[in-house]
């Protein structure tokens, strides 16, 4: 037998995130994550369910009727939209600008999709022609994207994406997890068929749900691989005339039935979560979202001057910089992990490091929801200033807080 | 636009849940859910992975190395372990013994296996003799079975299942989400090379965590198909020999990546249910694993003892029933969904419908976790009698709780 010791009761430091997420979440998010459990079937359980499905539409800024929530991370949200979407032999055309479009081309890859992709250099976006003499050509089903990728910073525009999938009849899909609320995300607008999300980045919630949603159009392309689970099947067996989804977890059409009037049983929906999500909404929708955009837009942009009026040097084309991470090179001579982890211990601050052909050379900097703050990107540019003159890197000082000070009125 | 309505503070209802789960989560369970967050690299959250790896060692009473969480409800756990041991045209060898029988079969399929299945009808286990025989004759790669399934109210012994699968080399895969805490669960000494469970059922969490814990034979086989991705890798390239996995979300040579001393990056730990799960297993442990089982025991046996005082026919086998989930008949006459809402309008108290074959038939009534005691006993004895009584439902009266009383000495 294991030996039972059981550790001491659960006691985390208090931590500034500053990285590219997870970050702290809003106190009220931690309220909520605390509230009292009911059972999945209670009436105000599925009230709750319809109450979400509505905040997110407001969050996704669509009218589309299929917007739930998938239970797990946010990477569970982006396997669930394409397993769904995509039969073994499908084509699907993805741009490159990052470590998650790698990651949304190894996901389809592990459908059996066919995966065409338009591999662009780290630091800069994928320019709308190369997507239409790619559609052009290619003829996909489906065009996949990452909206923000945290790896480079960058924020990909979508907007005339969505109108070339209109014009070819191709379904598009993207992943915003690291750019909703910190940057503008318009689902109906842009003609976005599906898009999934986070909580722990610029929405201020734990990792652990990932909101979805679908377009009417996507759920009639999902739907028609609809099943049902032996089991649970009484009179109503239904089957779509298409290839049965090759996740039962992740197939969107039963999801769909437990989100949906029929509540059709599927997984058991993770309370706890479901409760983090709602809040996490109702705060952006309060504040509104132009303005839950533009403080990411603010804190974002004194934390870039600020950097730079130190000397320092900014990753990527500045022109698609997401609002609310920046890359920052490391100074020459230092050791980027040293100064990582002294920030950490001697302020309780936490940057990011780097993914890939950028690791070791970049940090990555975020100002994301709770932290979209003033007090947040004053205190980690002047605790980074001390801690890298400490370390004798040639840097300007004196100069950082007041330049990103500079951005607020008061 | 969507009418940016943003509903009221969340303010559950208290409920008491008795039913097959989710049930109410232990008071400190919400006290950690509510802890501050920390980066998912912070060297205090990768101390919680590790002690979490621990703990679950204690619950699944193993040894196994490969210990950790799934990060979604208890399906999620089950998905995982099937998507990363079976490939398309592995034999899966699959007892049905109720619902979720029905469920590993329908992920086995999607996972592209062969599936044979052992059908008992509802209300019994399956005998050893039956699974000797059919590894004899199918001789798959993995008996995948479920202990306690709730949709019967049954639980399949182990042990006989692990010596048969030893002897003929046959991994032995349980889902044990149910039955966990509630009932004996013996993962090194039954053989078991793989168990799934939940938080929400005699573990007293949420839902949207599953503990998953692998023998090192199991680990080796699904390593086998170990992939790194693109965009992640460095220098560190690593392939298997064998078919990828088809899922990334759920692939566990992945997972254990990320829960091992490489830390590799996969998905973004859900950290509130992470600390959820850590409390879970504390308290279990702080208990004793027997003390737990006991009071379980004890809480299950004193609900049928009410029932039966009361004239009810319980459901199912007596000699194999869960110790913390009894199926009893709707009495003749009794409209099952009008007495179980009047008992959660007036009384607040939550008990279960059915599913498949016995909808309709049957009401499950659980003893789970922080309900499993007394007070939870005798107050959903009290208010079904009351109800009962007021639809003028033929029982006997005034007897179900002296009954229950007397399995408890005060």
């Amino acid at each position: 037998m294991t030996n039972n010791t059981t550790f001491e009761t659960l006691n985390p430091p208090q931590r500034m995130l500053m990285g590219p997420g997870p970050i702290n979440a809003y106190p009220r998010v931690h309220q909520a994550l605390s509230s009292s459990l009911i059972g999945q079937y209670d009436p105000v359980m599925t009230g709750y369910m319809n109450q979400v499905q509505q905040l997110y539409r407001g969050v996704f800024q669509t009218q589309n009727q299929q917007t739930m929530l998938v239970d797990g991370t946010a990477r569970s949200g982006i396997e669930a939209v394409l397993v769904s979407i995509l039969q073994p032999g499908d084509k699907v055309l993805i741009p490159v600008i990052g470590r998650f479009g790698h990651l949304l081309c190894e996901i389809a890859q592990r459908v059996g999709a066919k995966v065409k992709t338009i591999d662009i250099e780290w630091g800069e976006v994928c320019p709308p022609e190369a997507i239409e003499k790619a559609i052009k050509e290619f003829q996909p089903k489906l065009l996949a994207t990452v909206q923000g990728d945290t790896s480079t910073t960058m924020n990909q525009p979508l907007k005339q994406m969505g109108e070339i999938c209109q014009r070819y009849d191709v379904l598009f899909y993207c992943d915003a997890t690291a750019s909703v609320a910190g940057n503008h995300l318009k689902t109906d607008e842009w003609h976005l068929d599906a898009v999934s999300v986070g909580l722990q980045k610029c929405l201020g919630g734990p990792s652990g749900s990932a909101p979805i949603t679908l377009s009417d159009r996507c759920a009639e392309v999902i739907n028609r691989r609809k099943h049902i689970e032996a089991g649970i099947r009484a009179d109503h067996h239904v089957a779509g005339d298409e290839a049965m989804i090759q996740s039962n977890y992740f197939d969107l059409a039963m999801v769909m039935g437990y989100w949906g009037p029929e509540r059709l049983n599927h997984h058991t929906e993770a309370t706890s979560m479901l409760y983090a999500a709602r809040e996490c909404a109702r705060l952006f929708l309060e504040e509104g979202a132009d303005q839950v955009v533009a403080r990411h837009k603010i804190a974002g942009d004194a934390m870039a001057s600020g950097l730079r009026a130190m000397g320092l040097e900014l990753f990527g084309n500045p022109q698609f910089k997401m609002n609310n991470v920046v890359g920052v090179y490391i100074p020459q001579g230092i050791d980027g992990e040293k100064i990582r982890l002294e920030l950490l211990h001697r302020f309780g601050i936490e940057i990011g490091t780097s993914f890939g052909p950028l690791h070791g050379k970049i940090w990555r900097i975020g100002t994301m929801g709770f932290n979209a703050r003033q007090e947040c990107v004053l205190t980690t540019l002047a605790a980074l200033e001390s801690i890298l003159i400490k370390h004798k890197a040639k840097i300007i000082a004196g100069q950082a807080v007041v330049a990103a000070m500079g951005h607020y009125s008061q």
